[in-house]
């Protein structure tokens, strides 16, 4: 029987663990926040561990001296420390999203950390409300790594938005996007099946839970943390309330694929030179 | 009460009458399909008449012959007479898609006529399956048509997979976007939810129903026509198996406002200069 007409899960090919480690953090409490994380990863055998945005600060800032106080060196503090030291560890990869400071400038960005390193640090690109006060936007595009365990993209939440994100991470070769979140609209999880369906990638959306108030400011996250494959099939969803640890056996070659039918491949049949973007050359007035 | 409080229903605004007419053409039986959709058509009363794909022909085509027989040129046979009379009495638009030959050439392609006459004929630029055997694929982007009833993007069936299609539509000032389709995979009509939303924009899907069987090729249509509101919301969802005539009261003006919250505006967010496609710049090799 040939391979196509397996399930994932039945088909060969290597095989990547890979964990959504959704949380609970609580607000501005970094040190406990990163305890809870730990607690958590450690109950689950992975090579890949997704966190959620902003997981060790909390995510509704009211003002910047709560930056000041809790926002780290991409490459340096207890929250990178820690990650680095579970990564060689583990022997495994670690993407989690954390309140970066760099001079004057705080970044929500999101670090892979493995056992060699930090493989990079992404700031998101397209922030969200409020965000908007306290955070410099990313200059750089969503990062794809290149690692031994295969070739992962990463974007930030709102970045679901976009659809020129996801599209671009899976165009430089991403198998699966590692994407950290704090979701509070309720569109993101059945989007992402439309984004991982188009691009024929694995997404790996991972959220945080609970209800944040500071102020008049407050956030409820929807939770629902979920694994898609590359045809847009839900692998696996999560409690909206609940944090939680959960594994996947991934087999990411199927990413790689991009023939649908005996006649169109999705990245092939794309037609660059006719998606215009502007309305003088080809809007017609009656 | 501010207006953004209010239901799209019941928001200000000029209102376009817009009508789905969901067919079940026979294949090759270009009179009698004409008929029955004129048939259907005359049953409601719009501004906007948006039919399926091939809505004349059918879609099984087992050889070029068959298409030698029912394809017709943009602006001149049975079909575009008919449609141009049917605009002319109702003083209305409508989309259709059909069978075009030029010279040697076949096109899967969509009319838009008025009033006034031929507004444009769009030619599928991504064609599914069988359909490379048969049509060359279009070589100009999908237009947006500049009409008194507002600003009507077209787009053909599988172009949908490719989110390049809605976005350059949305972009270049589509309000609605008419979707001319013959669906047979299961996932366009939720896809068109995330189309609509991450757009900002109302989409018209009008599909066929029926089963086709040409030799040894068999297609079953989805049905379920459907209008999306420019939040991704479902204003209507059409039978899976009857042909059917739906018309809705469309505030087209609402896809004019792209404003996510105080903080966010989904066209004037983007970061295009960062939508990198190309690996070699931006991949990082570990």
């Amino acid at each position: 029987m040939p391979a196509s007409r397996n399930s994932p899960e039945e088909q060969e090919g290597v095989r990547v663990k890979s964990a959504l480690i959704q949380l609970s953090p609580e607000f501005g409490k970094v040190s406990d926040n990163l305890q809870h994380a730990l607690g958590l990863m450690r109950t689950v055998k992975s090579q890949l561990y997704v966190l959620p945005e902003l997981f060790n600060t909390g995510y509704t800032f009211g003002d910047r001296s709560e930056l000041l106080r809790t926002a780290e060196d991409a490459q340096r503090g207890p929250t990178y420390e820690a990650m680095l030291e579970f990564a060689r560890q583990r022997n495994a990869y670690v993407v989690y999203g954390f309140a970066e400071r760099e001079g004057a400038h705080f970044y929500n960005a999101a670090n892979t950390v493995g056992p060699q390193g930090l493989i990079g640090t992404y700031r998101k690109m397209h922030l969200f409300g409020r965000e908007k006060l306290f955070f410099t936007p990313g200059g750089n595009p969503a990062p794809v790594y290149n690692l031994p365990i295969g070739r992962i993209g990463v974007m930030i939440c709102f970045d679901w938005y976009f659809p020129e994100t996801a599209r671009s991470l899976a165009l430089r070769g991403a198998q699966l996007i590692a994407h950290p979140a704090n979701l509070v609209l309720p569109h993101c999880p059945n989007a992402m099946m439309v984004r991982s369906l188009e691009n024929r990638v694995f997404s790996l959306t991972c959220d945080r839970v609970g209800i944040e108030r500071n102020g008049d400011v407050m956030h409820r996250f929807i939770g629902t943390s979920q694994a898609i494959g590359p045809r847009g099939e839900i692998l696996v969803r999560m409690d909206p309330e609940l944090p939680e640890a959960r594994v996947l056996d991934l087999n990411l070659e199927l990413a790689d694929n991009k023939q649908l039918g005996p006649f169109n491949d999705l990245f092939e049949d794309r037609r660059p030179e006719l998606y215009d973007e502007f309305p003088l050359k080809h809007m017609v007035a009656v």
